[in-house]
């Protein structure tokens, strides 16, 4: 029977190189391709690659949204490389929001670990699906439409564990995108129809310019 | 050589039924599926069903945003379906835009047809990308991120014409999303940080409750 | 300002019927096809539709596995539909395990809840990469390849949440694919070198016929 | 041991409904989308569905090319809907030719069952690449490429056998595409630069007007 | 509020160098994956990297076809790699013409800037779908499917922009193909049933040997 | 009419560098991305490349399985890279078995060259799907599910090549898996159910370890 082994082997020699049931990323290769990172090389590649333990750590939620992302990406989890998935987790301390935003390049489908959660989003059509889950609880926001969760437990943080159809979902926090950078306050008023006094107090809180 | 003709003939004929070169919809079928919609009979699908006249036409751009936009995607343009690709046109009076929106469901390419058209687009690190068109330039919008085009021709209309890599893109735009609809100003206004008096006074105007 | 409404309002009504952003799934269609089931109209779905409560409900661990899994496939959880991702929740009693399958049509990443649980995948390369994870802990599995999850927490329960790039992974169970249905002994021997009384013994337990 | 089979029978009655391991075509029911036909029911599914015996057949090769295609296409073999994969086979009588073709939506791999075979396809670069192949041999003819394939052994039949990358590869025969219609040919001869007596010769052969 | 853009600017630092909203072709890199090129490192692409202007001067139409393609594929246009997107400019002076080709790599939509165009395509069950454009019209042709555009308007120019389903379409013209290489005539005429004469006198004018 | 010539050669020229109608992998690269190889530069590519001899040469089947599989995956047949395709041959002497396998990566489609062979795979819904094929059947296995060849002509060998939806679908043979790698007993024993002597039976001849 050694003999299939042999055989087998053989095989196993020339397809291995080859073999690309996963491919952890070399995020230090200075490459990336549409499609993602390349693979370390398998023999390489060891049980520690495929486990990520940063998504064990609370978020530090000292802060004026009483919340904390941390993601587990592909620039943080190099095994979800090329796998159609990454994750991330959502801490929210009493009144704390994950304020409005988008993933251009994943839908979503958020776990409630403990607490409670309000989540919405709203549709091309403009209309807004709003939930308030619990514990055990799954909702899905579909891929680049503005969604957010804030904590409904009032006294007590809450916990979710989200997952993207993507290694690497983006994310356009819009705050941020909209008062964070030196898009001149006249373009952005015109696009927004913001007022220009709501424009320059956000700017001045995030750090805008122009 | 009529042998040949009767030969390939039997071919195509079993084939023909089968043969999905294209996929005119079928949109009053009732059926959508995540790939698009059931194709037309081959049989009875015309030279008519691939041409579309309805960017030919000028849209009515007297309103409040001196624009218009008119699609050709799917719904209105059956021959896209499962094609990876729509379009729309784009008018701009003086003084026109186009409010900051996203595509949550494809990459935009455009093209200035006449006029200047100023474009930007902000990415995931919240970085703003712009553009002052001219005629015959294009440019890229990346799928999901926030975008907004304006007429940069001071006294004369500009056209754009702008294509997709999907039959149907989805348009989510900032203003309607968040204050067009019932979403509640207080979970609106806890998630993206907008004024009270802000929100109430676009919701008033764009028809928004709650 | 209405202006405004009512012109986008015109493009929103016919873009409408068409939007894609979501597909909920009409299971009861009696259709499906490659890329999932029909879509729900629009107009009919809620906000219901996209949260899903049944993760939220402890397994009966009472059997022969100390072990239960509870789906949030596209068939309990329609809203995934067209998606790219499910979920499904490991409950693991004292001892449970959730024994050698595969997903023939998804990679799979694991969340612990709570509690330890040994998880490894066998490669095509038949490496086994082995882990033992901690609350909080994430590991992958990729699509099609060998594995199988235990309780390392001696006297307490684990609880893990999983999550795939596919709204319908599959689930094949080494053990019931090999012994609970009627592929004659002589085949089945034949192809995995198990012994006659192996088979014997494994097919009269699983209800194995052949 | 029996409680595992009742509990995974469970979870296996859920989503046997909706298991997409496979999605053998209902081509009968009128229905067709971008990602293939529906499915028919899977407990309607048999062994027989799997396999197909139409390329055991020789085609019949008396007549002009001294040649046939056999199709195992999603038309006629209904199992390969959704598989990304479908065959065809290729019977080439002495003297006998594939005329220059395109698959517009499949990359193409020929095996020589038996004989040899001089095939030949030309780049987007304009460029002809050209090999005699034996038995034995496999050569790719990458997607919308123009290709043909004519039996070298001079005195005695060869036979191919390809698959596709798509369950639907379709089939543009040159000759067919441009003389076998109603093509004016004062339009066909403006973009051919072909002369009008060719263009007028083969119409005249292979049947067509304008 | 300062501490949100801490917070927030700590994810993006992480995710920002591996945040692929777009992928800017490093074309100078040497290499070239199935998914399209590696991206310029984001810190280097600025506004200008997006915007391409080459679409805007008129292809030179004093030649023997009276027209003119002008790409802005991935090799021209780099921000496209990735995008699922391309374009191209096509001049036709009076009584110029597209010649008969494919584009192996994606479908097709027109649109026409100014002038008539008269153009076609033929199906795989050789049915010839044909229309004549005018100023604002579009029109698809399916993926690896035969087609040409003509000049309809008698004295005066006409302008189209193409967009493609893919940022590398290819580019098949059939003469070329045919003519403008070593491929041996004998071969040629077998697999197209062109005459002798045609076919060298072809070859002769379009370069083509053997 | 040599203008167009010089018109298309410029055109090509730029186009020529990027085009992808193929993309023969450069395995020596020592860089693999999710979507395969990075191509070999078009100017180095020859009719060779197209074509591979090794699948005309029988395995040798003087082994305990009495078969042999030779793969023409894209580690040995570089051509097949981004083209969705690949194959492999099975040489089945009198008494062979292509012993339980899966392939995580694709979908299989087997042609039966010569002589006679029971085919079998089981679904997610575990259920045996059975066929004896004779020369020119065809059978499909779906991706990632448990099937095995077993050589059904008594006194003769038989021979099948398969083709398949990825250039490198994966092999996981399961006796392999199961049981030559350092997968403690204790874990492999508790997730298969087999007996501790059946399992060391095989580990002994398998060459497994723990």
């Amino acid at each position: 029977m050694l003999h299939i082994f042999l055989l087998f082997s053989l095989i196993f020699t020339s397809t291995n190189v080859l073999a690309q049931d996963f491919c952890v990323a070399n995020t230090a290769s200075g490459i990336v391709t549409p499609s993602g990172y390349p693979c370390i090389m398998e023999a390489n590649v060891t049980s520690d690659d495929f486990a990520f333990s940063g998504l064990g750590v609370p978020g530090n939620t000292s802060n004026i949204i009483s919340a904390a992302v941390t993601p587990a990406f592909v620039g943080q989890y190099p095994a979800v490389n090329g796998l159609g998935l990454s994750a991330a987790r959502l801490d929210l301390a009493p009144g704390g929001v994950i304020p409005m935003h988008t993933h251009p390049g994943a839908n979503e489908l958020l776990y409630v670990v403990h607490g409670h959660i309000t989540c919405g989003f709203i549709s091309s059509a403009n209309k807004a699906y709003l939930k308030t889950l619990k514990r055990g609880d799954v909702m899905v926001f579909p891929q680049g439409l503005l969604h957010f969760q804030i904590n409904a437990a009032r006294k007590r943080p809450s916990l979710a564990i989200v997952t993207f159809s993507s290694p690497n979902p983006g994310l356009q926090i819009l705050d941020f995108a909209l008062f964070a950078n030196d898009l001149p306050s006249s373009l952005l008023e015109k696009s927004t129809f913001l007022d220009d006094a709501q424009v320059k107090k956000l700017k001045g809180v995030l750090g805008g310019t122009g």
